[in-house]
């Protein structure tokens, strides 16, 4: 694995966390962690975050290693199931497991027999008949992870669910911009993030990491593309959710610190929120130019697969400033670090 | 995994079968069992049937453990061969042969380029080449896996062929009754096979291994899909085989011990053999109010996947009598004994 | 595994290539292996297809154990990336890899949402930063795998791109004759390459290897599908690389010591450079009639899956000159071998 990234070295935490050490299997430690399921970010306390963000550490230190792999879940039985068609996110679960020892099922349920008429509460039981201990799922449908949690007895990772969240690309993202700003946090920093914010679980995960973590978060978009957020900004101020909302790509990019450029979706455009690609591209695309309105050292992150051009010019992708191959590697450790936590919980509960 | 289940403890076995002490591999171990391939279960003697019963109960035990594996078959080839899409056969199989060490090759042969026109025996051979000692397959025509297990050097596993046989479903399901009743054993008991008889090859491998083991069988449904059977019924007799046939639902459901219902397919809608599903539902679907009719301690079981609201209700399918559930955890443990038992043929012939 | 084949022992190599001891891990052997990636057979010297060829003996003999796996590559990554469906390449590398102890992870390109839009620069970098040390990769267009190559950190091995090559399948083809052939070598010997070579990557590296190894190659079938070879072959004499290009089968079989039928694919009928089938079959099928033109002992090849009674009879496919078997299985033992010999090179490197 290519990790010889220029990474900036992690600062030191401010709080305290007690980190694991991953070698050793999760229930032989004393780990401050309470949830069994990872659903969505929302209920992650700020000790949570740092928690996750520490043991994502000890995990980057295992994927440096020429054998990248500890004996931590051996035996244990991770069952993804996903009803969408994904590549990275699936192989990185997958490889996640693997490299903690854990034995990977994988079932394509999109195109699998799951898909003729039986219910997804008939599938979770037969997948915990079947053995799975913990289980990762990705839905067209939102809430369908919370359904599934009802029901499993073991633990549920949220893979992506409709529109609704996709916990460990926010995880991710968070670590990845800990990992590479000054300080070492988001804290006061400016984040954009760009694009079709409504149809985007990557955008709504992230409005809950990030304003925790204190963020000063920006949304941006073409105004169809954030109906709604405009009312939950002004709402999710009073609950300490506070983030800005705004059409103006120059406004927001303005002195920012990180730009996250979100995918579009081309199956989108037939819902006719969305201008053509080619309009979208000259309104709102990431292009060098409109980059140098933010800091000269900004970071540039996109939850992949990218379309080149439209939402995001191909020299601004592989620039100096993009860390979007960081995030690919970044999430490996964050959902090993993820599959850990949660089978401690389940092992000591 | 949730094994946790309410099941009865096993009585004594009537008989004195050797159990193989299953931590060790299987050509280690001095068992009285004959079958290089498993194709159906009508070849398996009473004894035979005992075997593989005593071995998943071994294998349960193993299931129970934190970490669920064996070395038994460690570096063995199998190669799960599906024509058919399917989804919980294929997994059960592929966590069998994981539970006791072995290598697992999944190739789904519907959507691969093995449709396109090569012969089965030359993909039986090449399976066999590229490195296969167990062969798990499905197939959708009849009789197909008899033509592999002349072709392959190696044990065939009929994961289903057809309308003709499902050999690991009917050990699955003897071996969950014997569980559920008290005494253990099916024998005298009354067991009814609800549903699309005709084109059920569960069914069909049910009948060998219900009529040999004793049970009081009933097979039931509407008269267009037992076609055949009463005839066979009549012949079976003769053989030692018997059964009844009905599609009297309250005849059939009348004190019996067990109740199987059977998937409706859908696809068979279009042979204009079935009546429409509400009209289904409302004669033959397995209902509180029908279920009733049974013993006060009678047991349901399902194949799955289900269709809830057609041939089961869903609060019978999750009541107290129903061991939908505990069937797949005993498949994964019917499948290691039958991975088990195979190899040791193989390796000491 | 069926390695119980009536091979005829190898000759001692003329050459003298010390060979590894593949027990053991690459990068701890002393071996003149100086490519990183391989992309085709063009760039091999004698020397390197004998190191190859050595390296699969040893493989052999690792396959012929009752567990056929050696520890050399544990914990490495080896990612198979498709996007053409197969189930024999991807199966032979998946327990070639297997057989070293990689990990082995599968995305299906052509069915999975790698296909939607992005490019595939992106996906090699994302396959690598998600962990892969060695990709497999084949792709329908010609050249794609050199672009990866650019790209991937690691190595690259080309699992076929459009009609270009398929080096892999060159090589097993190679190893297959050597151990048949009376002296182990393709010297002077008369190999004939039978079928539709103009869309045949297959044929187009076998021409690379088996001119490099001084084989006496002859190309034959219709007209229309030799085209462009012609002038190759006059041009290529000039380089050194010799072979007959003739439509002509009787002039091509006479005293041919292999024959190597060429996969007919349906799907190039469209192109209307090839007669129906039918008549495919009636002027250039290999009948035993026509094999009889080949010396007594001559043997037959083909890459498989074949259309029998199209371009070979089924009595010629499983006759005793027949070594289709032979080959899958040299095809787990030639890439084995070169995923150790790239390995070594990286790992050193």
């Amino acid at each position: 694995m290519n990790l010889a990234a220029a990474d900036e070295a992690r600062q030191p935490s401010p709080t305290d966390v007690p980190v694991p050490a991953v070698d050793a299997a999760p229930h032989e430690q004393d780990v401050p962690w309470r949830h069994r399921h990872l659903l969505d970010v929302d209920v992650l306390s700020a000790d949570d975050l740092e928690l996750v963000m520490r043991t994502a550490d000890a995990m980057r230190e295992v994927l440096d290693r020429p054998i990248p792999r500890v004996p931590a879940l051996r035996g244990s039985n991770v069952t993804i199931l996903f009803y969408e068609a994904s590549t990275r996110t699936r192989v990185s679960f997958e490889v996640a497991a693997k490299n903690l020892s854990a034995d990977v099922v994988n079932i394509a349920a999109a195109t699998s027999s799951v898909a003729k008429g039986e219910s997804l509460v008939d599938t979770i039981r037969t997948v915990e008949a079947l053995g799975a201990r913990m289980l990762v799922m990705r839905h067209s449908v939102s809430g369908a992870p919370y359904l599934a949690a009802e029901v499993f007895g073991g633990s549920v990772l949220n893979g992506g669910d409709g529109w609704h969240a996709h916990p460990t690309q926010a995880l991710l993202d968070l670590y990845t911009m800990q990992r590479q700003l000054p300080g070492g946090t988001v804290a006061g920093r400016k984040v954009v993030i760009l694009g079709d914010v409504l149809h985007s679980r990557v955008a709504r995960s992230n409005i809950w990491s990030l304003t925790a973590a204190g963020a000063d978060l920006w949304l941006c978009g073409p105004s169809t593309l954030l109906r709604g957020f405009d009312a939950w900004a002004v709402h999710g101020a009073a609950a300490g959710r506070r983030f800005q909302v705004t059409s103006s790509i120059e406004e927001a990019l303005r002195d920012a610190d990180v730009v996250m450029a979100l995918r579009i979706q081309r199956e989108r455009m037939a819902s006719g929120l969305l201008p053509s690609l080619r309009e979208y591209a000259a309104r709102f695309g990431l292009t060098r130019e409109r980059l140098a309105l933010a800091r000269e050292d900004a970071i540039v992150l996109h939850p992949g697969p990218m379309n080149e051009g439209v939402e995001i010019a191909p020299d601004v992708a592989v620039s100096a400033q993009s860390r979007i191959t960081d995030q690919v590697t970044n999430g490996v450790a964050i959902r090993m670090a993820l599959l850990y936590l949660l089978a401690g919980v389940r092992d000591g509960g």
